[in-house]
């Protein structure tokens, strides 16, 4: 249960003060000329954006190639690779042997394994996710060929949100270190951000998605449709709440005239959505346009400020805050995003491609 | 892809106008006493629930075993089932042989395969989910014995919801036409449907849904999390357009000491959530508490209007409204939401002893 | 686990005495054009061939679909079908409830189950196959169209074997009661056959098969190795004892020299191997040549003479011989080995394509 | 493709000449006490047995384990591990690159994949066989708790067998340089061996495997057969080419009366095979009697003397002889038998827990 994909496959392992993190990665194309430092690169992206809002720990993510990649290219055999966790405090983790943090997982690997590693959330970290940022580094370049591109961001943090009719200028959204695409609402998060900071608090926010791109056809109905499968994928990640495709939440609300997507005629004779409502995707298959979506996230639980938890004989503790931690993890969550999403993509258009004689 | 499930497995079959619906059950435990009435009964729930807001064709879907079942008990081998579809009057769907209805699936399964059944939607039609009602009933029937409940019911119809203050008698699901459990707001979507039936327009809505008696330990994290299978399920019903666990969407717009969940000790010594903003799931893993958790459809494309279309050439054509149908589909959502559940649910029981010894 | 295949997939239910054996086919590339009554003649070629030594029980197998096809050809959704377990004569199983006959699943099914239909072999009769037959054929329709011919026949039932200086002519295999491809050695096991059905004996045997046309690259290695897929979908067939591809079991004897295979120059510049030894199958992936191996096949247990078995209490009871039953089954197990092997080379080419961009 | 298993799942990767083989064991039950360095010792049984008969190449496989293991138990997360290549000369193969070997993979993988990993077999390597041996080494420490003994050892080599009345003493398996339980048949293969050696040639050989202590009831009809999953796994195995399960090829020169497989009832009142003609399997399920096993290996075609190749251009090419081989490599295919049984048979034994409430 620790592989994702069906034909583009990841299988990851690693507990965040284990010796290691790492995956393979099955199912890769032969023949893909691979640049391994964008993979690193991109893999960076999920390291902390800024030094004010972030963990003091600093993790530098390494990415060792093992296999699968020969004179630049890749084989069509597995890539193995590994990340190791270089700095470990393991020590600073004793006191939370026997104790479980409310809205953390301890509790429930607890129930459900009889053994954990207590250590900074083990196998349930979000440190969990550089594997994912590898595997989908590798599928984002499989994607460019294809001329799809996965771009995300951030569009809520807490009370502070992304207007339909704000400005967005995707080129900006790095630029920023809360990655919002719009300068003015980007200031107006960072500030809410160094709040709830001062206050020992944290925030929770949304991430908006798009892929361009991608041509019609991918996704396999009746359980394998498109979005189910991004939903399946973003609802992996950790503290993602709530997903919503194309105008989603808000169908429940409209009346079928409102909500109805018009087929036009493009400019190059292709069919296309005049509105896309849909977000790109009809009956699980893409219609051809941009699939877009909403990943809702939550506050991160571990705040500066003492919290009330319960040792495993039901007795209540107080957790001292230790060390720093992210006020808001959501601009984190942006590239662990794309790369699910680039994951899925390739995943569905190597599978359409086996229906095809 | 027309399977659902990785030990509790549905596979399903057929095309609304073709023979038959259908479906292979796989991984039932073996000797487990089933009400095939009480499948049967359920199995009609999906029916339209009252001739008022629905359509005039009468689906009566009878369930035919064909194997898995001896002297009434399971035999740990495949149920396999059929439910005939009686008065397919196919020659009404000629006109639409070249037809692409907008927020439909005519024009994205023909670009996947080439061809496609256009009568009635063919796989694509929502009639597809009698499949997912059989093998729900035999999970229901299953959990039942482990004390699981699963109950679901219609939040919302377009403008008017349920709110947080507003009664709620589950015992009145089935006895409201739209399957709302206070009666006040039943009355008032009722009214709503009828006013929109009026202007030959279609509503939006939410199911709300909530799992009751499942134990601790259900879930596989990293990529099999309770929730993300959840999602999955749910966003495969048709028109189904998001989706939300616990606090969902609420979390965006959060403060962290506002979404902090505290465990608490419970009358008989157990350890549970005392507030249960989660939605009975930790870390991709039940808690033991309520799973429970929202699903968005968009309203029905089909209406008692002209619909403007596009042909398979690309140019534009009306759509003239013909035969009666569905201004709301999503109190018929409802028993599907349960069944999907009930699927996973059970699914997720059986993995879990898979990975004990 | 009553599926087989990655792409091409068929999931199977039915038990011998309940009301229907069938199936699914999922993964069927669409706009296949499929010839139906081919499909039903090829289904009737595993029906007993020779009154003479087969069962009294007259089996029509009459194959409905219900789903998947769509003025004659693929849709590319799940085909459903139902054979009708015609004329099952359960009372005359109701002696066998409580028995565990020798060399018979009864046992291994109770121990398993707990419950077992005990009528006729329940799910473990050989009469299960025929949905192998089903899905054989529709594959063998796709693979025709690429060129692909599958062709098994018996080479041994008991002591009487074909020579390697026998002539084969494949055209007389199905004039042959015993489907055997040598017009002398057919007439002595026939008369085998006759022998050991005065005796009231049974007889076992081995089928030998042939695919020609297979284009190199198929297979996946390491766990997915074209022999090592053959060998499970071979063995999982009722009666199977031993697999062997190529010289297989020959190769434990040889050295080094008489074992290598060495490549040569074809008439149009394929590259290609001079002796074939190798069975047309390098590190798992096929070379373009043609791929053969072997499958041993026991005698069947129940015979037309007494038979020593077992009750649940442990008591020995003895099972008197009833109806007519085959005195050897090779031969009709000759279509279902073509009929697995359609499967797993379909498959095999499908999943070739996902591989590729 | 590079995974094996359904619950208890291995995915490996590795090319013989990259920077490491390695793999990922997920499904291992939580709470297991793992001794790692029984697994260090097991995977050593992989290397050359005897410098007398095998590659000057040092294997020296040192397992590093990265995750899943805490204090000394498994958590229930996946098992992450790497194995070094220490001292690859990968410039020795450089002249290789453009040719084919006979009886090798490099043709069909340059065929398949378009690219390939000329260096000392790539991923087609057995060496790659080394992330199977962890991952048995980890299943039969589990195993063990369960009371299954796995042996497996050499009962041909070339012209020399084991006979049906030689006497096997299984404690001395490892004390002989090939592997044979029996010392005066044992010293006749080392003798074939150094012959072969002096010729310049290579032997294939046979392995027989016992599985005891397996309780009845493991094996999932009717695709995954115990006996079928067996013989994938073995066939999987490099220079596999035959599999035979219980008496197994010599069934089909059988009678009935001759094959047939009797119970009878045990010292403790269990019910048993008298003489388990059938190899512990019937109908695809364990009895609970021993499960026995044959897997013929072909002869190495890598020898010490001048091979026939072909270039990639359809030139013949000769292929010098260079450094020292394997004379013959079935003794060590023992341990990698062994492994591969030890997955299936904890994989059944956990998806058997899986179908039970």
């Amino acid at each position: 249960m620790n592989t994702f994909g069906r034909i583009y496959r990841l299988t990851s392992f690693g507990e965040s003060h284990g010796p290691a993190m790492g995956g393979i990665i099955d199912g890769m194309p032969s023949g893909v000329i691979i640049n391994i430092d964008e993979v690193q690169r991109y893999v960076s992206r999920r390291s902390p954006v800024d030094e004010l809002h972030s963990t003091s720990r600093r993790e530098i993510d390494h990415v060792e190639i093992l296999s699968g990649i020969f004179e630049g290219k890749t084989l069509g055999t597995p890539i193995g690779f590994v990340v190791r966790n270089n700095d470990a405090h393991s020590d600073d983790y004793e006191s939370l042997r026997n104790i479980y943090r409310p809205s953390h997982a301890d509790y429930t690997y607890q129930m459900k394994y009889g053994i954990r590693d207590y250590r900074g959330g083990g196998r349930a970290s979000a440190r969990e996710t550089v594997s994912r940022m590898v595997a989908g580094a590798f599928a984002m370049q499989v994607l460019k060929q294809y001329g799809v591109r996965i771009t995300a961001y951030v569009s809520r943090i807490g009370g502070v949100a992304l207007g339909e009719s704000d400005e967005i200028d995707l080129s900006q959204i790095d630029n920023s270190v809360v990655r919002c695409p719009n300068t003015l609402v980007s200031h107006r998060m960072v500030e809410a951000v160094s709040q709830a900071r001062e206050q020992g608090d944290t925030l929770g926010g949304m991430v908006h998605c798009v892929i361009s791109g991608v041509r019609h056809g991918l996704g396999e109905p009746v359980f394998g449709k498109l979005d189910a499968v991004l939903a399946s994928a973003m609802m992996g990640i950790p503290a993602a709440k709530a997903f919503s495709i194309g105008k989603g939440m808000e169908f429940a609300r409209m009346k079928g005239h409102e909500a109805i997507d018009s087929f036009e005629v493009g400019d190059y004779g292709e069919i296309r959505l005049r509105d896309n409502k849909s977000g790109g995707i009809l009956g699980g298959i893409s219609t051809g346009d941009d699939i877009y979506f909403d990943v809702a996230f939550k506050p991160v639980a571990t705040m500066m400020r003492e919290i009330q938890a319960i040792d495993s004989d039901g007795n209540p503790v107080t957790v001292e805050p230790h060390g720093r931690h992210d006020v808001c993890v959501v601009p984190r969550a942006v590239p662990i995003v794309e790369a699910m999403a680039a994951m899925v993509v390739l995943d569905a258009l190597l599978i359409d491609k086996s229906g095809r004689l």
